[in-house]
């Protein structure tokens, strides 16, 4: 397979980081585990915010729900406090539970005083329902599942497509999964990025809208019945109310694909920066933080926009084609792209 | 035991339902099941909306989070669609994803489409942290044990206090745990109920304020670290809108009793109306709804703020006084009363 | 000039009604007032919701406040309670408070106990800034002025582009203004209409995606500082949550255009349906309302971005070149698209 | 007339500032401008947030919008951004159009490029219905009486009750209108001041909790038709998720009065803090703030309500009785403590 890119889809204007992907943010690394056979094609994606314990130093994030038809786990808590205390699990819908029971076992076994002399912790896991391909009624994925992710993250480039989370995932009628992007910003002189991370699930075959402008229809019209998770990174410096305003222009990014969030999508984005965590028990009441001016944040709304435009476009060109349980069969986007080539 | 009521302690000025119980919403069930021994303290509570099953026929439901930090599960369909589609667990913080896959599975056994020919469900699952009392990091909590609630889920009275999700609950320094109240209110010359029922496990020593303004001292202050959740339940025809302001007032009922909604107690409030339910599959695309006449809307905010605040301090005056993990008292509210009677 | 139909532009799948206007929707009428000489290009746009009183039989509405950067006047109320009591007029940004004292004035004009025997009224005035073209320091609108537009409301087609609040508007560096489109939705055998009027006045140059994936360029980038509303009205039966998903969609709209809500922009749509309105003094406690099966509802998120998206467009193409107060030239989008034909 | 703690009526457990006043925070003045004779008894109050320019330097700042039946103006933007821009002025519903533009006006002459060289401005005006004692319908309230309110602001203490904005409103059947009250937190050996004022004009007569638990019933029940508008200022250092936080707590103090945020009632509160503001054209990509430990950010909370309670009970008893447009008789709460000692 290939990127969007190597397929001739440029999506926006703003310049790509090194690997193109959310681990060109210094710190974060991801990592996939896959199951499959058996009826089974689904797994385990991790997104590792730093390589320290996250509880001890939290990332701040803000979250943004789009449209909320959707079981994700630990959101609540990183609207209310702005900050993500684990790793962030994406998996599918039925194994939300077992990916949960991972993340809180992991965070005492490092931190023995969670839930007694300190706060409980709050697992963040998202999901989208695979049950299309994958035998998700199985309950297949189990917290060792998610061990075997979070152990296999890394810092550099990862796998796209149909590989962890995104193996049984597709959008727009076609198989897709897992996409990634990133953007430079340059701002007051410094370099910064931010990456996109999404498991593409959403939208309903005909509805796809290239950069070009083309429709690339695949099968039949359906309901949509997907959704979508964005996970934005950045080491952008943000006040929290400019991270809440950054998240959600995640769905700026993905009305550009043809979506309009629908009714049966859960279409959800979180974004975390490194700059300035959270320390849990800090030493002294006050930390310093840095703001952007807002005149100039419209750099990092449109690096949120292009970058989760471009990550759904790599999680389609990176699937290959392959059957649902039912027989129908779901094309690779690649394949539609060589066979209707631009003019 | 006994009452709030039979201890003195009126809460406004609404009449109170037969039971002045949840329950009095016709075709509501409460179910507990109780861990103990072995260092266990804690359980699980079923709230059950009706006779049926909520997969086919939802009830309609609104969601008002107070404060955030809280790691329940389910609440942003909620928010989304206007819907419950499972019974509510209440269990401790780190027996939700045990009751995500009991509701999940049983869910499945009566519905076998879910996931493949139909949407997934979205399990409703509220928690608080019973750490002081019970041993939380052993996560005791099973799929069988929410099994065990949802079976003991009956119509009419059921107990209070230090049972069920409710068994290792403090608040205000006090034992604590479940409690419940009712109103009956009456428009346009129908009688309708309101009722609540609550899990209590929140308020530092010395915060507690009783409705003739005494406040109830117990053992040192301490920074708040529980939380609260507040289920509403009613019969009355409400619009989606007038149920998201209904649920609201929750907040006010805490509020009467000294709370400030501290920064670690994770406070929420679920409301779901028995009126007008909506069909998983209906057979036409528009269904009737009756829409409540705001000018007469008050009746139903004052029940919802009465309740809860009667439903804690029922909570606390049902509870017997036990000792935390740590070897730490702490006191029966009942016992302050008789030990501290007014004039 | 041309609509952007009629310039090749085609936006979306579904069929547009009879005018392709927001008037299609029965009952809805539009008038403008326009300001123009001694430095002043702007003017006051109305929107009636229906023939009658709407202070006694208020249509039911929503809003989505897609990126806040905005003055306009009266919608918390709308969050609220969910219903408009006054038609909505667009103006500039300094004009708010004029519109706003005349809706007041001729709402107690017809209904002298607001205030005294019964509530007060929600003036509902949204804004952009015109400042580029307008002397807005002028502050030149008047309570007259709204009534002139209010008077010269009608039902049918009216005037698109430079006109009433649109005279002094621009969008992506092309002199833009009032914008209208609809699309027919068929559900269960029966006819429904949803309209879209927009007051485009966002988006930098060269930020600009028609249809077909071109992006026309139209002098240098410039920080985003315009802002857009969006007008949604439609005649299908949606219970209140269900009209909230509706304009939210609104943003899926403006995405498509390339637009990611920028910092300064004052983005925000309100939808109102003319179904089972809510009577000011209803008779009865309870009324009737009709709920949309939701499985149903992305005919209605799809035409609300696509008549977004179309009226903005077609608010560029209706409207001829001008200059700014500077001297800048802000060039006619009609003129770019006969100058740069496809192929 | 006196304040409710010379009369006798405690709130809560922290010290109150030096003149238990909203201008106890370094910078912030105070100043009413009052309308009365022929029929009129209303008037406005200004809240200055800092001796300079609030359009060059923006205090950061947060809205909460407990129920939204209101027609306050320049909201929006706050909850956006993150940050006021001009004084706030409080006066009556019909009077918000005036003071906007008044506002408008004097950012303007004070920074001549608003509108054309730089954004527009957004001027923050909340209002209360006072029509049961003043004559609204004349909308008296002129641009030139904002002027009048802000030059008289000044730091130090004010008058209270029936005075500004305050002239004509009631609350809980009694007489009523401008409090305040503040609160001394000591954090990290640094001491701080979070103060509030309230414009009261809400609750139903029979609703009233004193702090002691007595209920002081005066006339007739009559359905909730009022508002209050709480302005909290602080001198703590709060990140923006922060300042949010602080500020929903003045729905608790309002609770804790026996409200219950009643339909017809517009109930919001903003909060301002003078630390870290914001530059209108910062030299800088990035600024520095402060950001408080979660953990002790519960004194705040405590603050935000119990200053709330407190500065509403002062607008009751330093306000004389009165009576209204239709002979109704508005007492005192100050002559029925009197009239009722305790004990």
């Amino acid at each position: 397979m290939a990127t969007a890119r190597e397929l001739g889809l440029i999506v926006g204007t703003l310049p790509a980081g090194p690997l193109n992907a959310i681990t060109d943010v210094a710190g974060v690394s991801v990592g996939h585990h896959t199951l499959s056979g058996n009826g089974l094609a689904t797994g385990v994606t991790a997104i590792v915010p730093h390589a320290g314990d996250p509880f001890r130093l939290k990332p701040r994030a803000a979250v943004e729900i789009i449209n909320g038809f959707g079981k994700s786990a630990g959101l609540m808590q990183v609207a209310e406090l702005g900050a993500i205390e684990t790793p962030i699990l994406l998996t599918n819908t039925f194994g939300v539970a077992a990916c949960t029971q991972a993340l809180i076992r992991r965070a005492i076994a490092a931190n023995p005083t969670i839930g007694r002399k300190t706060s409980t912790v709050n697992a963040l896991v998202c999901e989208c329902n695979d049950g299309g391909i994958n035998d998700i009624q199985a309950m297949a994925v189990t917290p060792e599942d998610a061990d075997a992710a979070l152990e296999a993250a890394r810092p550099g480039s990862f796998a796209q497509g149909a590989v962890g989370a995104g193996t049984g995932m597709t959008a727009f009628g076609f198989k897709a999964g897992i996409g990634t992007a990133s953007r430079r910003i340059d701002i007051g002189g410094e370099a910064f990025i931010l990456g996109a991370l999404v498991l593409a699930n959403f939208g309903p075959a005909g509805q796809l809208v290239l950069p070009d402008g083309r429709r690339p229809v695949s099968g039949a019209a359906e309901p949509e019945t997907g959704s979508v998770i964005v996970i934005l990174a950045t080491d952008l410096p943000l006040a929290d109310r400019q991270l809440q305003r950054v998240v959600r222009r995640a769905g700026a990014g993905l009305a550009r694909l043809g979506a309009f969030w629908g009714n049966g999508s859960g279409d959800l984005a979180v974004c975390f920066t490194t700059a300035d965590p959270i320390e849990h028990r800090p030493k002294s009441a006050f930390a310093a933080l840095r703001r952007l001016d807002d005149a100039k944040i419209d750099l990092a709304f449109q690096a949120a926009a292009e970058t989760t435009q471009e990550a759904v476009l790599n999680a389609l060109c990176e699937a290959p084609a392959t059957h649902g349980r039912d027989g129908r069969r779901y094309p690779a986007l690649a394949d539609w792209l060589k066979e209707n080539p631009l003019r």
